[in-house]
């Protein structure tokens, strides 16, 4: 295993390590395809379960879509073939023969999907139509990273449809908000919210809202989406209902997906020179225990006390591992599990055992702390909630600390690369202006509801809204 | 909604129809493809979670695999490549180019897992090496059924690597038996394992375990295999460890699955003329609640006792629905949830309340049984264990009653379809005498772990083992 590259000086090299030192994921021989290994897998169940949670208290239910779509669907919608065409991977040949109409797979799924809303919505008395997919899509991106941007990627892609625009709307910030308390609540990742400008929207949607996070290296994180989807959508395939009054009607429909980018979020976040940190909420392994073992010695009552120590935590829900692996030394062991990023280590050695005590190591500030045995528990429940603050904490300071008051590009422009920061400025809501952070290889991530600058970060029109300017991944 | 065909006199059409009425899927834009809707991708995820508890509770750990294979993959082993390129989609063009090599989308996952293996096992310590992914594949099947068969369908693959033979077909045993357990005591399917014949099995597998039910038409349906893989895989990907004497050895490899399939196992098994019935421990509702509102009148102590029993099942894990639609009448509702198979169906009336009693009716006889309300959670349980027992031991009746022990092909040949049978026989283990069963469409099924007939069931030579011979889904 080699060192790893440092953080601070080398943050793209690390990630790219990272990532596989840690065992999150392989590469794979398919051109911008990882292999999730079982620890990343692992990681993603348990992100998963709590979206799906999310999803389903909120009202909405699970359904399965085809992996293929005519060819003719996607390009029945102006905008959504100009944004996707470039990225389709297509299907020409199947069962042997050459296809009469070739298909695509997936890069998102709505026409499919709007497709058989249009056979299922018949009246007022059928919406509003609630409906998540869990799915495998590809886009045939130019430039890959793992996690980040990867040509086959998972995630759920929510599709709604509703008799109201206001209707409509509430659901958009009803998921983007269920969305941001995933990202601050369990991820750990504090978030920005709030909307896309037209430039930045998702092809064929009215309005997106966004929630974005800040990196160590000052680029933003889009994290997931939100949308106001264009009721073209709905006409293009003769989606229509029965009104109250009667009259067909075309519904007003969302979408909204978070994917498998949020494992990269998560390690870019936490991690350190160390390795990654997982956050204990969605960590697959909350407690290692780690049997300090002697060699040519009775090793019996250490290896019982640890597997009590086991079910007792797995009596509180705790997922704990236990490394009893005989031929690594124990040093290798917390080298090992620190760089998965597991939250707490339990040392458990014979003169321990003499003691009554187990030694507890936190991830993140590697303090070594006795604790006695027979009410552990408790101990380790509260050090693991403290761990899950404590994360938040570090990352909004850091965050906050990297997004910089100014009033303009002239001024922040350079800054961008140069220093890593993010900027908070005023807009006039001019594309032509916009159009200028191209030069900075920068772009308006979010539009706030807020308007504290009073000029345009570039004219000096008066600013409609504050927003947020970075580079992105 | 149309009435069902008739389950007796036609099967096939009551099948295709049920699976449609009962809103377990719907037609698909997408050739062979269904759309599995919210109630059958409820009823996939209950299956699922029993699935993946077993397969972690015995070792294995979930990984996720790229969907696409490059080409060459799948050629590299020559019965694989033999039994699945009739029915690969190939990815010919991707991000607008055509490219150098194509891409198949999987039709089954061992050529990429294998590919992955050989990087991560080195040694014996990396043994056993026990992977499963969930995951949809694409075969261009040229008769498609919905969940029967179709183009694409979801499913787990178990993938694993062991040290020796021993321990791989260990393994295959394992899975097998867990499988059977999934049938029989959660779908409530009582099945037959065994191995299949040369001619049958999987494209690369040394041996093939299969579970299988018969129909109520007389037909198997193979539910599940277990494989232990040939060793050509693993010299085909290179994929060697330093055995535990430092020699260089090619691991023994198995492969597992269960797909989609078993959801049309479950409509064919258990449903009657009113419409499909679930089994208790995997329908996605356990309880339906229907409360007979009066019009014009006074509802609300209704309703809030249908509430309160909503809530008090709810807290024993109870999987309750209450239909409080103001525009069905009690006798619509009545008919909408038999025919989607709800086991219970509890109705509470003014008349009941007066009475502090429930009326709990059972979905297969359909009788009327009148519970006091105090403590009617208990006997609510129990009906639900109940129901899953008559389940399966009306199957079970029913299938030992289309199983006929027949000596001699030229008299059960006729009678398979004529009179949906399937036949317990022996067979000297020829494939010439195998071959001929292609004459009544049939096939061997199970080879069983037992000789109780002593002559084949074509030529005079004897018996090595006894068969099941059906025809097939």
């Amino acid at each position: 295993m080699n060192k790893l590259p440092d953080i601070k000086s080398q943050f793209p090299e690390w990630y790219h390590e990272v990532v596989y030192q840690s065992e999150l994921a392989d590469q794979s021989p398919v051109r911008g395809c990882i292999v999730i290994r079982p620890y990343g897998t692992a990681l993603w169940e348990n992100i998963k379960d709590i979206v799906d949670k999310k999803i389903k208290d909120t009202g909405h239910h699970n359904a399965i879509f085809p992996l293929l779509i005519p060819k003719s669907f996607i390009e029945r919608e102006a905008k959504h073939v100009e944004g996707f065409s470039p990225e389709l991977a297509v299907v020409t040949i199947a069962g042997g023969k050459e296809l009469d109409e070739p298909y695509v797979i997936r890069p998102t799924s709505e026409t499919i999907i709007h497709y058989m809303f249009a056979r299922w919505i018949k009246s007022w008395r059928d919406l509003p139509l609630k409906i998540n997919q869990w799915a495998n899509v590809i886009r045939w991106e130019m430039r890959t990273r793992p996690f980040l941007r990867t040509t086959e990627f998972y995630w759920q892609e929510g599709h709604t449809a509703h008799e109201t625009l206001e209707e409509a709307l509430a659901e958009v910030d009803l998921m983007l908000n269920e969305y941001v308390d995933l990202a601050e609540n369990y991820l750990a990742i504090p978030v920005i919210s709030g909307t896309k400008s037209e430039q930045e929207k998702f092809p064929g949607a009215d309005k997106t809202c966004t929630f974005e996070a800040i990196m160590p290296d000052g680029r933003a994180l889009q994290m997931g989406t939100s949308h106001l989807i264009s009721q073209s959508f709905a006409k293009t395939f003769e989606m229509r209902f029965q009104n109250r009054q009667g009259e067909l009607e075309y519904p007003y429909l969302t979408s909204w997906a978070v994917t498998t980018r949020l494992i990269g979020a998560v390690v870019m976040t936490h991690g350190d020179n160390k390795g990654i940190i997982i956050p204990p909420k969605i960590a697959p392994i909350q407690v290692v225990i780690v049997p300090i073992l002697k060699k040519d010695a009775d090793n019996n009552a250490v290896l019982a006390t640890v597997q009590d120590i086991a079910q007792r935590l797995k009596a509180h829900n705790v997922r704990v591992h236990v490394d009893k692996n005989e031929h690594e030394t124990p040093g290798a062991k917390f080298y090992h599990w620190e760089l998965k990023g597991v939250p707490l280590r339990i040392e458990v050695g014979p003169r321990d055992l003499e003691k009554n005590q187990i030694v507890v190591v936190d991830r993140l500030d590697s303090q070594k702390k006795m604790i006695s045995l027979p009410h552990f528990e408790q101990e380790i429940l509260i050090a693991l909630d403290g761990l899950q603050s404590q994360l938040f904490d570090r990352a909004k300071q850091r965050r906050d600390s990297m997004i910089k008051s100014i009033d303009k590009l002239v001024t922040f422009g350079p800054l961008l690369e140069k220093e890593g920061i993010a900027v908070i400025t005023g807009w006039c809501q001019r594309p032509s202006c916009e159009a200028l952070l191209k030069e900075y290889s920068a772009s308006i991530r979010v539009l706030l509801d807020q308007a504290t600058h009073n000029e345009c970060f570039n004219c000096t029109n008066a600013s409609k809204c504050d927003v947020i300017i970075a580079r992105s991944y």
